[in-house]
């Protein structure tokens, strides 16, 4: 049975005061309508149809997805009204999922069991809440639904009722080419209800069958900067309760951030306040210290990344240490055994297995060979305000503290460069290079005075 | 009708263990009794009366306001007695507000109404609690007050009146200039209590009207560090709370701390563990990522902070980039569109528009021309071991790494340093200028062994 | 009376999913069991028995102490089963303690407490808890404890009682030469329980006394990375608490981890999200910014530990500032008023009173006098790949920035040292040394193009 997707992302979300719409504000470092798109990835939908309205044009720039089609909502005139706007784009058979860009962690095995639920009337996606108030009641007569009472509309005996509507629908397409059109707005806030579609099915007598989904927060939407920091901690608690029961060690739950995917081999251990963005993978007996932020890397078994660095896009060996303070830029390949010190940012750069850059250093678009070492405040002067060059070390070579590697330039195996040397030619293999100038004393020298 | 302030600071604060007095601890990076004084300014009080005594001269070093009355109450002998001190310095006529040193958080609004709300009388300040035990209740006979009653002597009816007393009150100047000199101590704690001037008012029939805070911690005093934490975490809350109505996206409101006003553009988004201390405006589109640490800063429309860095009482320009691991220190000036990098710390400096500062340097007493590339390792010598000196660099220059320039120098538009060069004279505009050695091979050279 | 400890450690702890044995997973930065073995020591127990099992020489690797008995439990058969393999190593006389490797935090004064209770029969250590579901109940006769009841054998009323059994005992070693050896596994998971002692102990009417420790997680165990972080938590809260009372000042309770033993004087204030770990002591007036990770230091009276450093194993005196981003590593010794600025590291160095390291160097192996000012960008180069040689600089002196101090090498007093020197030779006192090139201009030169 072919599925349609239908996602209703026009609202402006006014509480957010933004100038984006509401569907672009992001959770976990993604776009609301994003998260939407990706759990609904792997339906294969045959037709995902975005309904669009304020700022339209900033949605369509940032979500650029093959095959989405486009409807849209020139006035917000209720739920109901926004997926009448889906109607010209919809087959005539099969069914389709109604979703929302502001609502966005329902999970994929739910929205399967919502369209698997039900072959050709409606399933509704509900749940039972402790506090039901101000939510649309689920109403059902000997286990049937019947009907959707508003709050405002609900009596005693209905407001008692803890299973609300999440308005996340899988209906049959025929029945949405037959209800929508007739929807009216003839109600207080002159819109168009989608849960009418429910009334005159109750009507019809269609089979309408629930779902719930696994977590509360799958049906949570988002209109304002608390909801969305309130459903932001209660996802990353999810996440990270979920690698907690894989086995990973968190010195402290609530202080970690993923954005994105984090996997972890075993006996991972993370510290506190470390963010973890995009696709992170930790082998086993990685240990993350305090402060950490990761973004697309995969860091090798046993590797210790120490307090306060920053790392992204890049490969981490095995056994190696990084940190403190150290700023692993994109496209670093970093070795076996590799150690990294403090004040040190690499770039485009490879490290083979066992070298050492243990302070103040830049290396960038260089590649540095099987154990050499590299003093102090050595720099890799890549740029010459408008190319970028290649250093090339040799295995085993030791770079004297504070030189200036001088792009492009190689130095040889074994090499020794001379603390504080400018090095702008190559350097021979086994040698000691120097660029420096002779020492010498002053004499009759006398030290400033205070102006 | 004049307004004077009493405001009670002569407590030891002994659960504090501190060497200061109580009213001097901080909470948001403010001694408690400068919240007080800060929120009552705008009332243009005609005296502000400040009752000293444990340590007061550490509160006297400390606050310096203009035209404070310092009365000091050499033993601490109650709030009744407290209050006495004051009676030398209080008008004949108006009214006076009471307030605590370490009650730090009540707000101007509470304060405007309690004076506006009883014109020749006393008016209270008093809240509805969940759990009142321990705490003194309002008794009121047919809505009128008639008592407080303390915890010890309230009988079981007593007991569960939830509406408190503070202990601020609003009181006509006469009505203290009559009762205070008749309270007495003959009570278990041998104190002279404030209260007891309800009871006489009460007794001369005299209008006693009450005022609820908008929010529960405007009557909360601070006894000991863990309800000073407590406390402190209300407010950083309350503040965060606020600056989500007004728009401002927080990773999680729970990790952040601002510790004197800020203000936020639209869509300024905020990451974990920032703390902003003194005044920062954050313009539209800014994005602080984890781990700032911002003092006195404005920062221009999408500006980005990466995460890690320190920036303090400097101005930040539109589309700036800086960090991670950058430390902007006082008297930074950052033009649009600057780039900052990591490991690099500017200080009383201006740099113009476009110039980028990536790696590893130290900016000093400079002015930094528009588009300068400055490379890695870079230091400004602006000291001389007793005087500091500008270094100047003109617009399109280009300074290779490591690099030293010597203060005060000046390097030319366009002019380009040489990798690892000393510049102690001035470069001219458009050439190379080095100060480098030769590079040379010590061709018998051994390396040195294992001692 | 002679006390023999019996910790019961042998098992895998699954839910861990970790090559590691449940009692090797750390709390607060230290194993499992380590914490009870250290809770331990002061008892001076003539005998502590280790049972061990489940990859036990990892356990016998970690745990190394002098005078432990282990006793291998090859299968898990239950807990009698386990403290079945202490016999062969028990006393006839006094009493045993019987502990388990995997509840970590039962506070001494409570093991001495459960030591002291009874003379010759058993003490249980047992706690009323709000919810026992799931739990052992401790069932009384007329207040004598008659029977453990499980959850899955207990009537509508036992399910009431709220006194929980926690395992923890301390029982006359003639009853476990007795008892234990009568235990059997005819039950449903055929397993070994000790509980079946207090049974028999019930039946021959011996004295069973009850205890009660002062906190609750004092008994709780830890089987999943859940428990553990929750426990991690709760212990962190409680270490915080206790300094609270003391009268430090915490900017939040929730975000800081003691790993080990905190120490302070008064008017210490500790900011967020620092990590302390071994043995740390701040002595009066100290103030620790955001961000640090202090492990192993003494920081003396009134210093300043400015935002995210790393400070290991060092001592720090009275009046000093470092930070932010500095990195004390160990065997620094900071002298009183000293400053270290940003990126700046330190190793194996003294730093005499007053001396300044202001920015972006690193000193190791180095001897630094007082008053000594280091520019910016200055390097020790202590290593020569091979060997480390120490840097010697003399009191007053002045390096200038971007110097490089090859050592050996002296810098002699009141020395001063030209920018961008690389100094190899030891320099007089009182002199300029220099070693620098001439500074010359390329005329003809053409920057680079575009490639």
């Amino acid at each position: 049975m072919s599925v349609s997707i239908i996602i209703l992302a026009g609202g402006k979300g006014t509480r957010m005061k933004s100038i984006k719409p509401k569907v672009l504000q992001t959770l976990a470092g993604k776009p609301l309508l994003r998260h939407v798109l990706d759990t609904c990835k792997p339906l294969n939908a045959k037709h995902t149809i975005l309904i669009y309205g304020y700022n339209g044009q900033m949605v369509k720039d940032e979500i650029r997805d093959d095959g989405i089609v486009w409807a849209e909502q020139a006035e917000q005139l209720g739920t109901g009204h926004a997926v009448q706007m889906a109607l010209p784009h919809l087959p005539k058979d099969g069914k389709s999922l109604i979703l929302y860009g502001d609502v966005p962690l329902t999970q994929l095995d739910t929205l399967q069991k919502l369209i698997d639920s039900n072959m050709d009337g409606i399933s509704m996606l509900t749940l039972e809440v402790d506090n039901p108030f101000g939510l649309g009641r689920i109403i059902r007569d000997d286990g049937k639904v019947v009907a959707i009472v508003e709050e405002k509309d609900a009596n005693d005996s209905q407001k008692q009722v803890k299973e609300i509507n999440s308005g996340i629908y899988c209906v049959d397409n025929a029945l949405l080419h037959d209800y929508l059109p007739k929807l009216n707005n003839d109600n207080a806030q002159g819109e168009y209800y989608l849960t009418d579609i429910i009334k005159m099915a109750v009507a019809d007598n269609v089979d309408i069958s629930t779902i719930s989904p696994t977590l509360a927060f799958e049906i949570e939407g988002v209109n304002d900067r608390i909801q969305l920091a309130n459903l932001e901690r209660t996802y990353q608690a999810h996440q990270v309760h979920a690698l907690q029961i894989a086995g990973v060690q968190f010195a402290d739950p609530s202080r970690v951030d993923i954005r994105g995917t984090l996997s972890c081999g075993s006996d991972v251990f993370i510290d506190i306040n470390t963010v973890f963005t995009g696709d992170v993978r930790l082998e086993n007996g990685v240990r993350i210290d305090a402060g950490n932020i990761i973004t697309d890397c995969t860091i090798g078994e046993n590797s210790h990344i120490k307090p306060n660095c920053v790392l992204s896009e890049s490969q981490i060996g095995q056994g190696v240490a990084i940190g403190p303070f150290a700023h692993i830029r994109p496209k670093s390949d970093i070795g076996d055994d590799v150690k990294i010190g403090n004040f040190v940012e690499t770039k485009k750069s490879t490290l083979h297995a066992g070298a050492k850059v243990s302070h103040l250093s830049y290396i960038g678009d260089a590649i540095v060979g099987r154990e050499v070492n590299v003093g102090a405040g050595v720099i890799t002067c890549n740029y010459d305000g408008v190319n970028k060059f290649t250093t090339e070390i040799g295995d085993g070579a030791f770079i004297g503290s504070n030189s200036s590697l001088v792009a492009p330039v190689k130095i040889g195996e074994n090499a020794t460069i001379g603390a504080g040397s400018v090095i702008t030619k190559d350097a021979p293999d086994g040698k000691l290079a120097v660029a420096r100038s002779r020492q010498t004393v002053i004499d009759g020298w006398q030290r400033p005075s205070k102006k």
